[in-house]
């Protein structure tokens, strides 16, 4: 293509156009280049043409819309433009050429350019093709053609085509066996529609019978022919259907017995005779088929008596999930359009993705979709309604000679009224009353007037539902019948451009879930029985440990609070199993067998699951305050070794007094103690991120979706299926039981073996630092480790303690244990009321302090108080080890095997105390290490009640391990508090 | 609706059907209550009828389509069956009622039933609306009605209706003035087209003229009136862009002459006087508007010459982001059909929900739509191909009084082929050859023989990519016009049912990224620089330390481990830098000054990050390194205080001798000392976990998507446009950094204040427990805390103790510092090379024993060396710190500011060592916590380098605790063991 420059030099000299004077830049240039020399000027006129060029392609040109041109003007396709008609000629109904004015015919054309010459007085209408003149037998219409009267056609040219100089009016016999009347364009007679034929010999309506044009929209009759106006005739297949629509559109409600459903009913018992399409009752051969019969029942009947032909199943060779459903679809008029495969959105109003939309067509998927719609894109896209008797597609099952077979799905419209109420709102299914004939929108029956104009009022059908009963104890996958469920809204239109409809579809499977839940109440009640005899024997056994032998409220408290820790693990245990049972019998089935409790079945659980959270953190705070408030003391063997030279500052004179021996080995001991404090079996932060790494990053997640499938990476574009509450918690837990077993396993099997057992450490160091530990859990019960160091000194220098581990190593010095030639050193102890006391004696210079002040004996330096109770409780503690206590002796046994499984002593420490070996730690009893049950639990229902409230894992990761550090926390500067207080320790080595 | 009991019966009695059959339980029930009374019979009778009614509604039907049925039969519309015709009548095309057979007249009809009759052998003509029979005056049709020579009409009755006896065929008269041919429907002569009477008077073609039909779909013709047949004249407005259309089709390539694109090429020359539309001089009056010229570099003007008129800018008042284009749409046949808005799937052929559609035209969101269609979707959406005129809406924009302008919008289509070459593939601009037209589908010119046949071959828009280019350095949100890119792929059809055709639709915001590139390279430049001198001053003050004059291998190697870890940070600052740098002036933007860097032009951006990631790793590895083999020493200041009774067990006999110096006390410093090691002046997993929380489930994240919006919260619904790497790495590292450092700030300012400062409590700790520790980092270099006891002793008891305490406590006693009066305990120390080999002698026994075992002195117990060497040592270093040694003093200074500053000492340690105060306790350097930086960034850069390959904020925080934890463990393992060698504390105490 060429741009040649007298071209440029002509587009340039015409008119710069609206855009070329706006450009300021180029105007100076253009004038200065006009004062200055020839090449000069040469030069800049190119670049002055590159302008213009540039300028050119960037133009914008204006929006014409073909409305937008007057009557006098065409719309130029080309340019987009309007352009002037030529003389005489007016612009033709679609606006895009011209046609000549009234009076005037064609003279010539040429392409889009015509000539117009008016006609002759003589002849002054014109030719309906509008090349002609012609006289005129009757008078003009007000297109200038000529007119004739009603009955008659105008003839303007004769049989060969040639014209006539004069129109003329022919009547168009009606009788028998002309049988004509003008056709559409009034230039022919033809015959005319049979109905009439039939009811009265003749063109016109006979007077038995009723003239109805059901359908008479203008752009419609111009395509169907004249002929095809309707007369309705009982057992005309089309008109049927048409009478059948308006009852469906009527929402299949009789008010008056001339209404369109009163109607059909009326025709529906004449023509009982008929017989029945399919041998089904309700289907009138040659009605269309809307209403189930009214029986009371029947619908329940309908629905679950008997179960499709085949099962589902979610794997395997027989793997079926697909649903199909097959419409036959009609338009208002009646016309049976086709068979339509529903799918791809004929029933789903919302767009989206076709493998979303697909997605809802997949047995077990439970699917919601639901968008707002705005009322314009509603009406431009279904500007009639479409009818849809919908079937269930049965090919993929029977499989008898390959033939399909389908069953009609039962349709429960809930804004049918019968006899004034809305009988299908009703929960009671024997009240409902069935239909089958289901429609989208009606933007139809709203338009008043024309059916051109604009609805007053469109129905749109808001909701819809599709719900699958699974057959109960079937394990073959066997459903009833599904059951389609409408709700329609009207929407009075007012501003069709800012007006929307919230529109929502979905699919969903029930099956009836009273055995389970009657299941979980039996347990509920056995298992909530068991823990109140199990919370019973705890509450004895403690009032046992604190010697106490009255039943008061404390007593009561106490039972509660152990009823709550039983509670809360009989709620875990029966939420996890049922939260396990759902996935794996969901998930895993082949027949589909069970299907998922829908979100308002989950409530019971949820609140189960709040229940063992609530219970469980009762407990927990229960353990952690006790934990607080445990009594121990470091008891010194160590005794001193020679006669230090201390100098009395007082006197200036030096004595021989023993050298003292040394806390630091107390300090150690206790600033180990303090950080074992909340030490665990398993790594807690690792859990939480363990957790979360699975669930989100490998998708465990994934498996809690409303869908047969088990795959842990779904496609992003695929549909996702809403959350099943109770999959997800069955998910979660499981996940953190199970990181949290194998933790275990690992920390116990591997790390405390092979790397580091902080629990053995800790005794071991007692050992070597010859300090024992004494701790009172109760008030008459707690632990001991036994520390005396086996070689009687540990408060040396290096050189002594290399050697003693040496020794210790080659086993050449004698064994730890309390008693000689054993190894136990941690033992479980009863001690009496009378140790306690003295005790207590001894520590109440202490504790009185914590009192008001005015007990306070201000005299008293605390230091001194401290160093003094110290050594003294040191001093009887080692004595009483050592049994130099003649009334407070104690005896070494074995617990029996099951007071360690009840968590009882049966024999009470009455004259002497009792020391139970105890080679598993039970001390840490004391710890987080411990209680390390309670703690998981404790972790897992806070995971899982964050994660039920926002369904969201980060979060609850996030919250969990803030939850974990603040406990930590508090339980670390509260039991250092309370270590440095009871043991005199202070706190500052507690680091 | 009732149901009476006849019917039933009725039913009953009749044939039970296909299924009725299959019930087993129906069947011996039926038989039994036949042989029972009347009574049960009647009961059972009832059940039976029930079932019988259930059955029926549950019954399936076959499905049965009107393609179906045979001739002989028709498709009932109401029961969906075949029912049979009529005696002679065959069924009708549509397949839904029958019609009479050939030679069959109807002689009444009553809904669908009809009646035939054959016609007379004297009339054997059926009438056309077959109601008649005629004789006919030539021969009989295939369908049984008179047959007429072309261009004669049949005439079947006469102008009143009446049917005459005999049809007759009349011809028309084609020469002027009739000018008439027979109709579509054969039975009338009507005006013949205007082209041939044009041409050539008559209606036949001119010789002079060629006949064209370029629309010949059949389907179409009977819609559109015979007379449409057109012609080529030049200047028909539809048989010129039909024309257009076909060069369209024909990927606007000429290959001869004659093809669809030579003649437009031939006509647009030939057409140069009419003149062009809107001024554009490629735009010929008349004609559709395909080409832009093919000067050289015409593109690259019409692309980047002027920009839009209006600018975008993302907030504000002013906040305009709409792109609106407008297209007119044409069919093949070239009528103009409607102005259509682009939006909402013309352009876009993948399904989606409107909202992300929409999201498309948002300017400044980067779009990408991409799937896979099936070919028999295209096929059913796209019978015929719609050509689209794109224009850009300059509405909003101008808003000089309301009228809308639109701006052409140039189409690149990657397929145009210009002198046999695909000029448009090309990088260079330049040599593109912009076009107009586009369109999506075209299945319409692979159909062979008939319109109607299936395609052979479709051609489908298979990559859309719009594009738009910021103007350089606007402030106003300004861009050039947006290109259209299209490329189109040709599929065979083979199989239609499992064809697929991958799809994708783009939208892409484009800046020159050359400015911000050469800055970055400037900055790169500059500070890789600064490092070097950096990393050269760094080696020297190693090399000072190490005292060591040589410039080795080692050095070499040294100076590239600095300059690693400097250029580490180079490129962190700078990544982090242009990271923000998009994310602020990006997201922050009012009008539209900066587009991000679309992925390709990432690269670079993600090679410097990975480059800062390893060269960080290399530098944390170093420090690492170097931390794990520290030297540390223990010095105890404590003396024995008296004579201690201790028996000589070889002599059996008590002597006196000094009572021990417990080693407790270093255990416990060693202890504490081991457990600082990892500590941090922030908590990494809480970091982690913050990080996580902030960007996942606040929803930071969401900063990161190409668009505009800063909302943290998005609509699940809503388009989520791709990440950005590099506003996700920006994202990131700013949101790592501020929480990092409000984690210093809160420890440093807050925690360690109030709360525990770990490293001060080891200070003081040293203090009280009378042990100084030497920390050699290198050679002849490293740190001293001085902790000998105020009080002379600290191996005391707790009495003791408490008191000395409280007497510091009450300012009873001298301070801390190493000089006297002063507080400062800390120190740097510079060592001469003296006391550095003094030092290693003493260890070289110990050392020794890692050497090959044949230099092993066998005899030598280790634990005797081990405590021998001990004690050496000690002994040494306190008469060191004492002054003891005339030949190895040392002096205390302040360190220089600048000193400080370079990290260097510019004082040789030659004759005395030097101590430098140091209050910042700057041996932290050798622990985790004096490099909380390094230790940060790399944290850091783990996470952003897992996340941009992965994409994913969980699985990199999980990966980054997991980091972090494994190296933790590593140094506290390795540490520990370092900790025990050169300690000689045994490992068990460092627990």
């Amino acid at each position: 293509m060429e741009l040649d420059t007298e071209e440029l030099l002509a587009q340039l000299s015409g008119d710069g156009g609206p855009s070329g004077a706006t450009d300021p830049p180029v105007g100076p240039i253009r004038s200065s280049a006009m004062a200055t020399g020839t090449l000069l000027c040469a030069s800049l006129l190119f670049l002055l043409l590159q302008g213009e060029i540039c300028r050119c392609q960037r133009l914008t040109i204006p929006l014409r819309r073909p409305s937008d041109c007057g009557v006098q003007h065409f719309f130029d396709i080309s340019s987009f433009t309007c352009v002037k008609c030529g003389p005489n000629q007016t612009r033709s109904k679609s606006g895009t050429s011209c046609v000549c004015q009234t009076g005037f015919r064609v003279l010539s054309s040429n392409g889009p350019s015509i000539t117009c010459q008016q006609c002759p007085v003589s002849k002054p209408g014109v030719t309906r093709d509008g090349y002609g003149c012609l006289r005129c037998p009757g008078g003009l219409s007000d297109d200038g053609t000529c007119q004739c009267p009603a009955g008659s056609i105008l003839v303007e040219r004769d049989l060969n085509g040639n014209l006539l100089d004069e129109g003329r009016c022919e009547a168009c016999n009606e009788v028998d066996p002309a049988f004509s009347i003008p056709d559409s364009t009034g230039s022919r007679c033809t015959r005319c529609q049979e109905s009439f034929i039939n009811t009265s010999l003749s063109c016109t309506c006979g007077p038995a019978n009723m003239l109805v044009s059901p359908y008479a929209n203008e752009g419609r009759v111009t395509a169907m022919s004249q002929t095809q106006q309707l007369v309705l005739l009982p057992y005309s297949l089309l008109s049927c259907q048409a009478l059948g629509n308006m009852c469906v559109m009527n929402m299949y409600s009789q008010s008056v017995a001339s209404d369109a459903c009163g109607l059909y009913n009326t025709i529906f018992r004449a023509t009982a005779p008929l017989g029945s399409a399919h041998a089904i009752s309700y289907w009138r051969s040659n009605l269309p088929w809307l209403y189930y019969g009214d029986q009371p029942g029947l619908a329940s009947r309908t629905l679950r008596t008997e179960a499709l032909p085949t099962g589902f199943s979610f794997k395997g060779g027989n793997k079926n999930t697909d649903i199909s459903f097959t419409a036959a679809v009609y338009n208002a008029k009646g016309d049976f359009l086709r068979w339509e495969s529903v799918g791809k959105g004929n029933l789903q109003l919302c767009p989206d993705t076709d493998i979303r939309l697909d997605a809802a067509y997949t047995f077990g998927t439970a699917y919601k979709q639901s968008c707002i719609l705005s009322l314009s894109s509603i009406i431009t896209d279904f500007p009639e309604p479409l009818f849809y008797d919908i079937f269930m597609d049965m090919s993929q099952s029977s499989s008898n000679n390959g033939e399909r077979t389908l069953m009609p799905v039962p349709v429960q419209n809930l804004n049918l009224k019968l006899n004034g109420q809305f009988v299908n709102q009703a929960s009671n299914m024997n009240n409902w009353y069935l239909t089958r004939r289901v429609f989208l929108v009606d933007a139809l029956s709203g338009r008043e007037g024309m059916l051109s104009a604009m609805p007053k009022v469109v129905r749109v059908a808001t909701t819809i539902k599709i719900s699958f009963q699974l057959v109960p104890n079937t394990m073959k996958g066997e459903v009833y019948p599904p059951l389609i469920s409408i709700s329609y809204s009207d929407i009075l239109v007012s501003n069709i451009k800012t007006q929307t409809i919230p529109v929502s579809f979905s699919v969903e499977y029930k099956m009836d879930q009273s055995e389970a839940q009657v299941k979980t109440d039996i347990a509920l009640g056995v298992l909530g029985g068991v823990s109140v005899l199990y919370a019973l024997l705890k509450t004895a056994s403690w009032k046992r440990r604190i010697a106490s032998p009255l039943i008061d409220l404390t007593t009561i408290m106490k039972f509660l609070l152990f009823y709550a820790g039983d509670l809360a693990n009989v709620f875990f245990v029966i939420t996890v199993g049922t939260g396990l049972y759902w996935l794996i019998f969901y998930k895993a089935q082949q027949f589909v067998s069970v299907l998922l409790p829908l979100p308002d079945q989950e409530e019971k659980f949820i609140t189960y699951v709040a229940c063992a959270f609530a219970l469980k953190t009762v407990q927990f705070l229960h353990k952690l305050i006790n934990q607080l408030s445990v009594d121990i003391f470091f008891i010194d063997w160590e005794r001193p070794r020679g006669k230090a030279i201390k100098t009395i500052d007082g006197a200036g004179e030096a004595r021989n007094i023993p050298s003292p021996v040394s806390i630091w080995r107390t300090y150690f001991v206790a600033n180990e103690w303090n950080e074992i404090q909340t030490i665990r079996k398993i790594n807690p932060t690792f859990q939480v991120v363990a957790a979360l790494f699975f669930l989100e990053v490998v998708g465990f997640s994934n498996l809690a979706s409303r869908d047969p499938s088990s795959a842990l990476h779904r496609d992003p574009e695929d549909y996702k299926s809403p959350w099943s509450l109770i999959l997800r918690y069955g998910v979660t837990t499981a996940m953190w039981l199970v990181i949290g077993l194998l933790q275990v396993l690992f920390f116990t099997v591997f790390h405390e073996r092979f790397v580091e057992d902080k629990i053995r450490q800790f005794v071991d160091l007692c050992s070597i630092s010859n300090i024992s530990v004494l701790l009172l859990s109760h008030r008459c019960f707690g632990y001991y480790i036994h520390g005396r160091s086996v070689h009687g000194h540990a408060d040396t220098n290096m050189e002594e303690m290399n050697s003693n581990l040496k020794r210790e190593a080659e086993n050449l010095c004698g064994q730890r244990g309390l008693l000689p030639n054993t190894d136990i050193q941690t033992f479980q102890i009863s001690i009496t009321n009378k140790l306690r006391q003295q005790y207590d004696r001894i520590l109440e210079p202490l504790t009185r302090r914590n009192a008001p002040s005015r007990l306070i004996d201000a005299s008293a330096n605390p230091f001194e108080q401290n160093t003094k109770a110290y050594h003294t409780m040191n001093k009887f503690l080692s004595a009483f080890i050592d049994h130099a206590h003649r009334d407070l002796d104690y005896i070494v046994k074995d617990k029996l095997a099951f007071e360690r499984l009840v968590g009882m002593e049966f024999m009470e420490a009455i004259d002497r105390s009792i020391f139970y070996n105890d080679e598993s730690h039970s001390f840490s009893d004391v710890l987080y290490y411990g209680n390390e049950a309670t703690l998981l639990i404790f972790d897992t229902l806070f995971f899982c009640i964050v994660d039920l409230c926002s369904q969201n894992f980060v979060l609850a990761a996030v919250l969990t391990y803030l939850q974990q550090q603040v406990f930590q926390l508090i339980r670390n500067i509260f039991g250092r508090r309370n270590l440095a207080s009871k043991t005199l320790v202070d706190k500052r080595f507690l680091i």
